[in-house]
């Protein structure tokens, strides 16, 4: 729990009054003791939202009950808690969802399918909720405009710092603001699960139209990390905007050209909070001591270059070599070859820190040695991939595999 | 290089003299000093082979001249050096394996095509074929019916113990032997790569039926087994009949049901040879301290099982979570539920150590803990997973995930 704050934290940014959100957070005593793990997010009536989830099979109750929230569009409140996951707990955890989001819904008075509740920490134990609705009553007397970096402390399970980001972007000629806040570090600690991300804006935008930029969204930025190549039972990622600022009113989804173009600079801030937030998850990663870029070009088509540097970024010899400091350009050639997708040795280029090593199907006689080696002993590490084949490009993010993760992950759970 | 035993190594069985094998290893210096490195495997005028390689998109050159050799169906020998793995060398790596390759035939007197190479070790270096092609000689004098050790022991790279296999067959009323060596455990020293294994029998089998069978009972053995999830550039198996044996005549593909039952016996005892020599090299696993099987049932079909199986099996929140002999069964629920296979929460149940831990979507009230902590502590861990979907089965194993890992894949290269 007293894990060192990583090597690669950033500071958490200023973070303004966003008009029509107030959050506030307190220690419930779910699982850990001296410490907030309850956070309230409230949002102005009239507020939609969007969501994206955990593609896993074996959701947590959590994770289905804002998936059945999400299809009324509306939302006037984000409960979370830290500690336990509610997941693989049967009848009791829907139980505890529904509970909890009706002792929320009388407080803030709506319905409670307006509730979505989030939950992270042990899989497999029930959620102790009347604990969780007993802090309820607080929760609600302290919400306040300025509770970012509480929620976002609260929200934390063993990461190492609190993450947050916000962009501000232009709405016709109205500025609107957008932020965020997340949790996630992989599962650092044993049974501790998993990604959470909250993010609002002022902004007056209908639901259908956040749903699509929120969904392209993550797919370009949380859908392109990787800590350990496990994805979680809770992943949660909402979008809620509160409409209060006063912006021109957002095209209906006939007029999809005018929508777009108005939403072109929302849709560009919204995009830089995802990855921000995204990235500082990955920079938490356990254990991470490196983050590490992957960038592959020359592909076949863009699906086969994110499979491609998806296996690169989840080969434990790969992530092995990087905390190494090895400029191991062998096993990025193996992880290359072993995706299954299109991949020719014989057009294939592997470089390192800006420097190609390996090129068409043979080392490069003679590279230059010295900047690779310097490049390696750096905190951010840039691979670059080239097919050779086609014009199919990808991104993906993953931090080093080091002795931390087996502390951390190979400890006995009890 | 110096690396303990693994504690889960198998005592080498004994080896007996096979009708038409003749084996024998010496020191090339290729890149090991003070052990033998380069293995010559010399087989009768006349026999047939059946070869299985690396489905990775970036084979070594090894790889590429044999599956060209393999269409000739016949071999006379087999070379494999230990320390280079000739892999991603261009033309050079080409030019290795024809000049070692010619060199070797001229000394059995039989054309080129018929002798297969094999070498395991760094990627990327090219492979000092001057060095192999003089200690040519000195192996081909020194053949005898007795050099299995040897040669069990000249392939080895960094693995921690010889590995081989033997077991006996009846065809007709006729006794036949098969006998197999492998090498292999991961990647165990920085860019050191990968399996190899090569299965002799006195038999007199055609080459389309050998491949059949080989191919079969690799599916069941290596492709059921997994340390790292990174397959290697290198990975070879050759099964090769000498023909030596007197028992009745194999009918021809065209009586399919008759050659099925003269062979039945023999099948049975190949695909113990290839599981024995597979699970020896899960056993020498880097870093490996248990040895995992995973019986995945109830799944929608066996290829869905199958993966579901090897999504646990590549889990690094599982593989710690054993290495830390924690019985994490909300780990194991989350890698059935990340396969992306079928799966429902609901009708899922895990046990370890034959006590169901969790079933219908919530753990088993009052499950006794006490025989699965004492299960966890031992060598070899038994994960049950059933998805109560269909009737798919698979077994596959694994080894944990330790700090000997990050020792062996995380120093510099050089």
């Amino acid at each position: 729990m007293a894990n060192a704050v990583s090597p690669l934290a950033v500071p958490l940014p200023e973070l303004p009054p966003l008009a029509g959100v107030r959050l506030s957070a307190t220690a419930a005593g779910i699982r850990y003791q001296g410490r907030t793990d309850v956070v309230m997010m409230e949002v102005a009536p009239g507020s939609t939202v969007a969501g994206v989830f955990t593609t896993n099979k074996c959701p947590g109750a959590p994770v289905d009950w804002c998936r059945a929230s999400l299809k009324g569009g509306k939302a006037r409140m984000v409960v979370v808690n830290a500690g336990n996951a509610n997941v693989f707990t049967g009848k009791a955890g829907r139980d505890a969802c529904s509970a909890t989001a009706s002792a929320a819904a009388k407080l803030a008075d709506c319905s409670a399918k307006q509730v979505f509740v989030a939950s992270t920490g042990v899989i497999g134990e029930v959620l102790p909720h009347d604990k969780l609705v007993a802090a309820l009553p607080t929760l609600h007397e302290t919400l306040g405009d300025n509770g970012w970096e509480a929620a976002a402390r609260g929200i934390m399970t063993t990461d190492t710092f609190p993450k947050a980001a916000t962009r501000t972007a232009t709405i016709g000629d109205t500025g609107v603001r957008i932020t965020g806040i997340a949790k996630g570090s992989g599962m650092i600690a044993p049974d501790m699960a998993t990604m959470l991300c909250f993010v609002f804006t002022d902004a007056k935008i209908p639901a259908d139209a956040l749903q699509a930029m929120l969904s392209k969204g993550v797919e370009g930025s949380f859908n392109c990390t990787t800590v350990d190549s496990d994805t979680s039972t809770s992943d949660t990622v909402l979008l809620i905007a509160t409409g209060q600022a006063k912006h021109p009113r957002i095209p209906s989804a006939d007029d999809n050209g005018a929508r777009k173009r108005m939403l072109a600079d929302f849709r560009k801030a919204l995009d830089e909070v995802l990855l921000d937030l995204a990235l500082q998850v990955v920079r938490d990663g356990e254990g991470a001591q490196k983050l590490v870029r992957i960038d592959v070009t020359g592909a076949s088509n863009p699906r086969s270059a994110k499979k491609i540097a998806m296996a690169v970024a989840n080969s434990p010899l790969v992530k092995t070599a990087v905390a190494g400091e090895d400029a191991n350009w062998g096993r990025i050639v193996m992880a290359v070859g072993k995706s299954g997708e299109p991949a020719n040795r014989d057009t294939l280029s592997v470089g390192v820190g800006g420097v190609w090593m390996a090129r068409e199907g043979a080392v490069v006689p003679g590279y230059d040695e010295a900047p690779v080696v310097a490049h390696m002993k750096g905190k951010e590490v840039e691979i670059a991939i080239d097919l050779g084949l086609g014009r199919g490009k990808a991104t993906v993010w993953t931090c080093d595999l080091t002795h931390a993760y087996i502390d951390i992950n190979g400890s006995y759970r009890s």
